[in-house]
Protein backbone atom coordinates (compact mmCIF):
# COMPACT_ATOMS: atom_id res chain seq x y z
CA UNK A 1 0.00 0.00 0.00
CA UNK A 2 1.03 3.57 -0.76
CA UNK A 3 1.68 5.73 2.23
CA UNK A 4 0.60 8.84 2.71
CA UNK A 5 2.63 12.05 1.79
CA UNK A 6 2.09 13.11 4.85
CA UNK A 7 4.93 10.92 6.09
CA UNK A 8 7.17 11.63 3.47
CA UNK A 9 8.64 14.18 5.03
CA UNK A 10 12.60 14.11 5.71
CA UNK A 11 12.20 15.97 8.84
CA UNK A 12 10.44 13.29 10.10
CA UNK A 13 12.63 10.38 10.00
CA UNK A 14 14.43 8.48 12.86
CA UNK A 15 17.51 6.88 11.98
CA UNK A 16 18.38 3.69 14.08
CA UNK A 17 21.78 1.91 13.90
CA UNK A 18 21.87 -1.83 13.55
CA UNK A 19 20.92 -3.25 17.06
CA UNK A 20 20.11 -0.64 18.96
CA UNK A 21 16.42 -0.82 20.87
CA UNK A 22 13.41 1.33 19.69
CA UNK A 23 11.69 0.47 22.52
CA UNK A 24 11.76 -1.90 25.55
CA UNK A 25 8.21 -3.75 27.18
CA UNK A 26 7.15 -1.60 29.81
CA UNK A 27 8.32 1.78 28.22
CA UNK A 28 6.15 5.12 28.16
CA UNK A 29 4.20 5.19 24.85
CA UNK A 30 3.62 7.87 22.46
CA UNK A 31 4.58 6.88 18.90
CA UNK A 32 3.89 3.92 16.03
CA UNK A 33 6.70 4.01 13.49
CA UNK A 34 6.45 2.98 10.22
CA UNK A 35 9.54 1.60 8.55
CA UNK A 36 11.04 3.38 5.73
CA UNK A 37 13.91 1.52 5.42
CA UNK A 38 15.61 -1.63 6.85
CA UNK A 39 14.21 -4.13 9.67
CA UNK A 40 12.98 -4.22 13.01
CA UNK A 41 12.18 -7.49 15.51
CA UNK A 42 9.74 -7.10 17.78
CA UNK A 43 10.59 -9.48 20.95
CA UNK A 44 8.32 -10.74 23.46
CA UNK A 45 9.66 -11.93 26.73
CA UNK A 46 13.22 -12.41 24.36
CA UNK A 47 10.78 -14.09 21.87
CA UNK A 48 11.22 -12.86 18.27
CA UNK A 49 7.37 -12.52 17.13
CA UNK A 50 7.72 -10.74 14.11
CA UNK A 51 10.31 -8.63 12.07
CA UNK A 52 8.87 -5.44 10.43
CA UNK A 53 9.95 -4.56 7.17
CA UNK A 54 9.80 -1.43 4.83
CA UNK A 55 5.93 -0.42 4.48
CA UNK A 56 5.11 -2.33 7.77
CA UNK A 57 4.83 -0.79 11.11
CA UNK A 58 5.12 -1.48 14.74
CA UNK A 59 4.42 0.19 18.28
CA UNK A 60 0.40 0.68 17.82
CA UNK A 61 -1.19 -1.20 20.42
CA UNK A 62 0.58 0.92 23.01
CA UNK A 63 -0.28 4.14 21.18
CA UNK A 64 -4.02 3.01 20.55
CA UNK A 65 -4.79 1.59 24.18
CA UNK A 66 -2.58 4.24 26.00
CA UNK A 67 -0.85 1.89 27.61
CA UNK A 68 2.72 0.73 28.51
CA UNK A 69 4.89 -1.37 25.72
CA UNK A 70 4.02 -4.53 25.90
CA UNK A 71 7.15 -5.90 23.51
CA UNK A 72 10.59 -5.26 22.54
CA UNK A 73 11.43 -3.51 19.48
CA UNK A 74 15.47 -3.88 17.83
CA UNK A 75 16.71 -2.73 15.10
CA UNK A 76 17.86 -5.51 13.15
CA UNK A 77 19.72 -3.64 10.48
CA UNK A 78 20.24 0.39 9.90
CA UNK A 79 17.20 1.50 9.76
CA UNK A 80 14.94 4.71 9.15
CA UNK A 81 11.76 5.06 10.82
CA UNK A 82 9.31 7.27 10.47
CA UNK A 83 7.48 8.32 13.97
CA UNK A 84 3.64 8.90 14.58
CA UNK A 85 2.41 10.33 18.01
CA UNK A 86 -1.13 10.41 18.66
CA UNK A 87 -1.84 14.06 18.02
CA UNK A 88 -0.94 12.63 14.75
CA UNK A 89 -2.04 9.22 14.46
CA UNK A 90 -5.44 10.98 15.67
CA UNK A 91 -5.77 13.25 12.89
CA UNK A 92 -4.34 10.86 10.38
CA UNK A 93 -7.34 8.59 11.05
CA UNK A 94 -9.71 11.81 11.16
CA UNK A 95 -8.70 12.53 7.47
CA UNK A 96 -7.11 9.84 6.28
CA UNK A 97 -9.60 6.64 6.00
CA UNK A 98 -6.95 4.88 4.25
CA UNK A 99 -4.37 5.53 6.83
CA UNK A 100 -6.85 3.75 9.55
CA UNK A 101 -7.06 1.03 6.87
CA UNK A 102 -4.01 0.69 6.55
CA UNK A 103 -3.26 0.47 10.45
CA UNK A 104 -6.22 -2.24 10.25
CA UNK A 105 -5.04 -4.15 7.85
CA UNK A 106 -1.55 -4.54 9.76
CA UNK A 107 -3.15 -5.28 13.26
CA UNK A 108 -5.85 -8.14 11.12
CA UNK A 109 -2.47 -9.61 9.60
CA UNK A 110 -1.12 -9.88 13.08
CA UNK A 111 -3.95 -11.01 14.68
CA UNK A 112 -4.03 -14.05 12.54
CA UNK A 113 -0.37 -14.83 12.93
CA UNK A 114 -1.12 -14.54 16.58
CA UNK A 115 -3.66 -16.75 16.62
CA UNK A 116 -1.44 -18.70 14.84
CA UNK A 117 1.37 -18.92 17.43
CA UNK A 118 -0.85 -19.56 20.06
CA UNK A 119 -2.09 -22.63 18.65
CA UNK A 120 1.06 -24.02 17.96
CA UNK B 1 -17.80 3.58 24.09
CA UNK B 2 -20.77 4.68 22.80
CA UNK B 3 -21.83 3.08 19.69
CA UNK B 4 -22.59 5.18 16.60
CA UNK B 5 -26.66 5.34 16.51
CA UNK B 6 -26.09 3.92 12.59
CA UNK B 7 -26.47 0.49 14.46
CA UNK B 8 -29.65 1.88 16.12
CA UNK B 9 -31.48 0.36 13.85
CA UNK B 10 -33.37 -2.81 15.00
CA UNK B 11 -34.32 -3.91 11.72
CA UNK B 12 -30.65 -4.78 10.97
CA UNK B 13 -30.49 -7.04 14.39
CA UNK B 14 -29.99 -10.65 13.91
CA UNK B 15 -30.90 -13.09 16.98
CA UNK B 16 -28.96 -15.59 17.93
CA UNK B 17 -30.34 -18.77 19.78
CA UNK B 18 -28.00 -20.36 22.58
CA UNK B 19 -25.50 -22.99 21.22
CA UNK B 20 -26.05 -21.88 17.69
CA UNK B 21 -23.41 -21.19 15.15
CA UNK B 22 -22.78 -17.77 13.62
CA UNK B 23 -19.53 -18.87 11.78
CA UNK B 24 -17.26 -21.83 11.47
CA UNK B 25 -13.69 -21.39 10.17
CA UNK B 26 -13.45 -21.76 6.45
CA UNK B 27 -16.48 -19.95 5.68
CA UNK B 28 -16.80 -17.10 3.28
CA UNK B 29 -16.66 -13.95 5.38
CA UNK B 30 -18.34 -11.00 4.77
CA UNK B 31 -19.68 -9.06 7.85
CA UNK B 32 -18.60 -8.11 11.26
CA UNK B 33 -20.84 -8.25 14.21
CA UNK B 34 -20.99 -5.86 17.42
CA UNK B 35 -23.00 -7.71 20.62
CA UNK B 36 -26.02 -5.80 21.46
CA UNK B 37 -26.92 -8.06 24.12
CA UNK B 38 -25.77 -11.74 24.98
CA UNK B 39 -22.27 -13.23 24.79
CA UNK B 40 -20.87 -14.90 21.74
CA UNK B 41 -17.91 -17.61 22.28
CA UNK B 42 -14.79 -17.49 20.31
CA UNK B 43 -12.99 -20.57 19.17
CA UNK B 44 -9.99 -21.92 17.57
CA UNK B 45 -9.52 -25.63 16.22
CA UNK B 46 -11.88 -25.63 19.56
CA UNK B 47 -10.11 -24.06 21.82
CA UNK B 48 -11.87 -21.40 23.53
CA UNK B 49 -10.43 -17.84 22.66
CA UNK B 50 -12.69 -15.02 23.64
CA UNK B 51 -16.10 -14.33 24.95
CA UNK B 52 -17.07 -11.08 23.70
CA UNK B 53 -20.31 -9.38 25.98
CA UNK B 54 -22.25 -6.48 24.45
CA UNK B 55 -20.52 -3.30 22.83
CA UNK B 56 -17.73 -5.85 21.61
CA UNK B 57 -17.18 -6.85 18.14
CA UNK B 58 -15.92 -10.01 16.50
CA UNK B 59 -15.45 -11.29 12.68
CA UNK B 60 -13.51 -7.96 11.38
CA UNK B 61 -10.08 -9.66 10.84
CA UNK B 62 -11.52 -11.85 7.70
CA UNK B 63 -13.68 -8.76 6.98
CA UNK B 64 -10.85 -6.58 6.93
CA UNK B 65 -8.12 -8.75 4.60
CA UNK B 66 -11.23 -9.96 3.06
CA UNK B 67 -10.02 -13.91 3.74
CA UNK B 68 -11.61 -16.79 5.13
CA UNK B 69 -12.98 -17.00 8.52
CA UNK B 70 -9.97 -18.25 11.02
CA UNK B 71 -12.69 -19.08 14.46
CA UNK B 72 -15.74 -20.82 15.32
CA UNK B 73 -18.00 -17.88 16.38
CA UNK B 74 -21.44 -19.69 18.56
CA UNK B 75 -24.12 -18.11 20.70
CA UNK B 76 -23.22 -18.82 24.23
CA UNK B 77 -26.65 -17.13 25.33
CA UNK B 78 -29.25 -16.07 23.35
CA UNK B 79 -28.35 -12.70 21.47
CA UNK B 80 -28.99 -9.95 19.40
CA UNK B 81 -25.97 -9.04 16.91
CA UNK B 82 -25.69 -6.09 14.95
CA UNK B 83 -23.97 -7.55 11.42
CA UNK B 84 -21.67 -4.87 9.50
CA UNK B 85 -21.35 -5.94 6.07
CA UNK B 86 -17.94 -4.45 3.85
CA UNK B 87 -20.06 -1.82 2.13
CA UNK B 88 -21.62 -0.51 5.20
CA UNK B 89 -17.37 -1.04 7.84
CA UNK B 90 -16.01 1.20 4.73
CA UNK B 91 -18.26 4.02 4.75
CA UNK B 92 -18.42 3.85 8.68
CA UNK B 93 -14.90 4.27 8.46
CA UNK B 94 -14.95 6.76 5.70
CA UNK B 95 -17.63 8.99 7.77
CA UNK B 96 -16.81 7.93 11.33
CA UNK B 97 -13.05 8.65 12.56
CA UNK B 98 -14.57 6.84 16.37
CA UNK B 99 -15.77 3.71 14.15
CA UNK B 100 -12.12 2.97 13.14
CA UNK B 101 -10.80 4.30 16.50
CA UNK B 102 -13.59 1.43 18.11
CA UNK B 103 -12.53 -0.92 15.78
CA UNK B 104 -8.53 -0.41 16.43
CA UNK B 105 -9.22 -0.54 20.06
CA UNK B 106 -10.73 -3.98 20.09
CA UNK B 107 -8.53 -5.27 18.04
CA UNK B 108 -4.81 -3.85 20.38
CA UNK B 109 -7.49 -5.26 23.41
CA UNK B 110 -7.32 -8.67 21.15
CA UNK B 111 -3.86 -8.58 20.33
CA UNK B 112 -2.57 -7.89 23.73
CA UNK B 113 -4.73 -10.85 24.63
CA UNK B 114 -3.60 -13.15 21.83
CA UNK B 115 0.18 -12.57 22.88
CA UNK B 116 -0.15 -13.36 26.33
CA UNK B 117 -1.83 -16.52 25.13
CA UNK B 118 0.89 -17.31 23.13
CA UNK B 119 3.66 -16.66 25.85
CA UNK B 120 1.80 -19.25 27.74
Amino acid sequence: MKLPDIFASPANVRDVLQGKPIFNAGDESGEMFVVQSGAVDILINGVLVETVLPEGFFGEISLIEDSLRSADAIARTDCKLLPVNRHHFLSMVDELPQFALYVMKGMADRLRKADKRAMG
